[in-house]
């Protein structure tokens, strides 16, 4: 049992972490935020209030702090008597946040690889540069440190390992699907931090082909899908951190990860890229100023959280898995559908962050639990999925399973009697079970308040 | 008689003036180039000699001088014994040019409209709010001051005053229309400074109908012509300075400026200008710093010199004019056919500065000639066009006419002769006239060789 949660990060995801944190802390205990902007802390417990989402006794705070000082985070950690460490800051921030959690004893969770800021975007093998390195120092210390932990990474992670379990013998693909139909009305902007986001698509696409990693150009290879609720949409081959870890931990030969982006994103994306305003490097002005452009495109870009009101539609991200069960092909989509409006009435944000933020949270109840605290690092397809989908479920991000049978909510325990072997399933419980429930079986589109038992 | 030339700015028309001057300084003497950065000037004399381009004896010097600096520009223009001032540098340095020229009695020649550096775009009346409140000053000092010599303005509005005066009775329309019909080869580029180039569109469009001014939104009327050589292209109705001057010199009812613009350029432009990276203000980014957007572009596109060297096609710009002569409903249009890889090959320009730098100087030699030596302030279709048009014929920068009598190269006085009331027509030596050129009434494209008589 662990209690006292520390959020690193004042930006989208921790917004929604600190709220569903705020939600559960007669679990949690208290709420702590820091970032190096103090105002940003006090803003989103203001936010809070105002949502009324905090729900039992127990501080909730802002400090300020700047997490590249280990120090200064061990003793703010000692302090506040925090023993889960959720780091939604930077993605500069992972290594040094990891290390005060190694110190101190504090389970470490987070949300994206560790980067470098003076690299674009972390080359292969991603977790291998940093985070695996410290494997055995988490072990040495008992810490446990949770990688990765959003939607995507995180929640993908989880259904691989659940489809992989559950529904197969073998499983020849999965293809992480991640859409965003929604829209901020807006002329462009990114969902979050330009500075991040961009660097994403401006290096190497790296995907896991044949059991070998496959190197491409971004917008280079193209695919529609049709997904359910938001329709027909088109995707570009994205590299994403979880593809390293997921063909590690899964076996599986060929994992893909496929970026949804309209027509006007990859045009503006092409003209600033082409152009070189996507750049990191200094460029000089004809004054003789250096001047990096990608911080003065990300001036000119709307602010991500200002996006959030008015921001309409639904986001739909899930893996499809396919593969074989007794010989016979099966195909598999495990997904969720987010929907922007909702996201904002219940936390003050939009869809991109909520679906990255309530499985942080999920996954910290599991450790506060004891089910996930599992004493060493970890990446999220290494632990039983069934909890953390369970816990999502009943914190408003219900999974939802696409196959043969039917379009239902994925109940773990349910699915697992479903797809057990025969032999287990000629006991009267499971039948009575099956009687029970058969009314969940239903197609069409899902409601966060049906689902949200 | 006026002799020795100082040009003021050593950008691409710069050079293309420098090397015009330098072909003709028997008639010009001593050439001097000054701008900021005494070694482009010193780039300029390096081509001209690496071109063999002077063709007599005189110097040919080079001189670092901020041009904003009156007494500095009166100073190097009397040390200099120049009688000619040929201003091809930033349009933010017209007025002080002027100035010295006025206190020097040096004779002014310039190809742009002086702009604020605080504005986008000079407002209308343009010539209005700067040049022509100094008409009373250069008449009393018997300053010549030829405003907008360029191609266009310049060359377009000697062509509006020639086809006024030699094709119709009452003329009702013109339309300037501007294609550079050339392939740089590069992603994206301005063809001379971005900054310059991108206030000419982020700003109203104003357009001369029906004897008043009409306001419209850049890329909001598109027209498609079909040009000689060039063929059909795209423009739209774009802001020019040479609209001010024409509609109140030339009685002509509409006159409308069009620029060619390829979906390409429209489209990275509309990018870098709905997201606020053509504006001259500045912003604060996530740093702190201010940073003006537009300059950052400016650093990151290729500097517009760079673009000569390769730069392929041609440009057709001209005028197409429509009225009645003698009843009968007339569409004449006078034109210009430039090639880049001829002009780079001549002076080492591409053909948007040769277009540019070619009249200023035709100009110059009239005015040192004593034929357009007027001790006023004018624009240029308030003087003769037709020996403005015969000196660039014999420059490398040929006029044809295409008209219901065929497409020709425009020799001035030819044309007035077949123009002319039918009892002129009726002298022998018109008929021998025309029984000898006969040959020249050719169809299809002009080559600047066989044109350059």
């Amino acid at each position: 049992m662990k209690r006292n949660v520390l959020i690193i990060g004042a930006g989208g995801v921790a917004h929604v972490a600190a709220h569903k944190c705020a939600q559960n802390n007669i679990l949690l205990g208290d709420i702590h935020i820091a970032s190096r902007t103090l105002a940003k802390c006090e803003a989103i417990i203001a936010s809070i209030k105002e949502k009324g989402s905090k729900h039992g006794p127990g501080r909730l705070q802002a400090h300020a702090l700047d997490a590249l000082d280990i120090e200064a985070t061990k003793t703010l950690i000692r302090e506040t008597g925090s023993q889960i460490i959720i780091n939604v800051g930077s993605p500069f921030l992972n290594m040094s946040v990891m290390t005060a959690c190694i110190e101190t004893g504090a389970a470490y969770l987070d949300t994206a690889i560790h980067e470098d800021p003076d690299k674009v975007c972390e080359p292969p093998p991603w977790y291998g540069n940093h985070e695996w390195k410290r494997r055995d120092d988490c072990k040495k210390a008992g810490v446990t440190a949770l990688l990765g932990v959003g939607f995507d990474p995180g929640v993908v992670n989880a259904y691989g390992r659940f489809a992989v379990d559950t529904y197969f013998d073998q499983v020849d693909a999965i293809d992480i699907i991640d859409i965003n139909a929604g829209s901020h009305g807006r002329y462009f902007a990114t969902n979050f931090d330009p500075e991040i986001n961009f660097r994403e698509f401006t290096s190497t696409v790296w995907s896991w082909e044949n059991n070998r990693w496959k190197s491409s150009k971004m917008f280079e290879h193209r695919q529609q899908w049709d997904m359910p609720v938001v329709g027909n949409h088109t995707t570009y081959l994205t590299g994403h951190d979880e593809l390293h870890s997921m063909s590690k931990n899964l076996g599986v030969p060929n994992i893909r990860f496929w970026m949804g982006f309209g027509d006007h994103y990859i045009n503006v994306f092409n003209v600033l890229n082409s152009l070189g305003l996507l750049s990191e490097k200094p460029v000089r002005t004809a004054e003789g100023d250096e001047i990096v452009p990608l911080k003065v495109v990300k001036a000119v870009l709307p602010d991500p959280a200002s996006l959030a009101k008015g921001y309409t539609g639904k986001t739909c991200i899930g893996d499809l898995v396919k593969g074989t069960k007794n010989g016979i092909a099966q195909e598999v989509l495990i997904y969720n559908i987010c929907d922007h409006e909702e996201s904002y009435e219940e936390v003050g944000s939009q869809a991109i962050s909520y679906t990255a933020g309530v499985p942080v949270v999920a996954a910290a109840m599991l450790i506060a639990d004891g089910i996930w605290d599992v004493g060493h690092m970890v990446n999220v397809e290494e632990l039983d999925p069934a909890p953390f989908i369970e816990q999502m479920n009943k914190m408003g991000l219900v999974t939802r399973v696409r196959d043969a049978k039917g379009d239902r909510v994925l109940e773990p325990q349910r699915e697992l009697l479903m797809n057990a072997p025969v032999e287990e399933l000629e006991d009267t419980a499971t039948y009575e079970y099956f009687a029970h429930d058969q009314a969940l079986l239903t197609k069409g589109q899902p409601s966060r308040q049906h689902d949200m038992r």
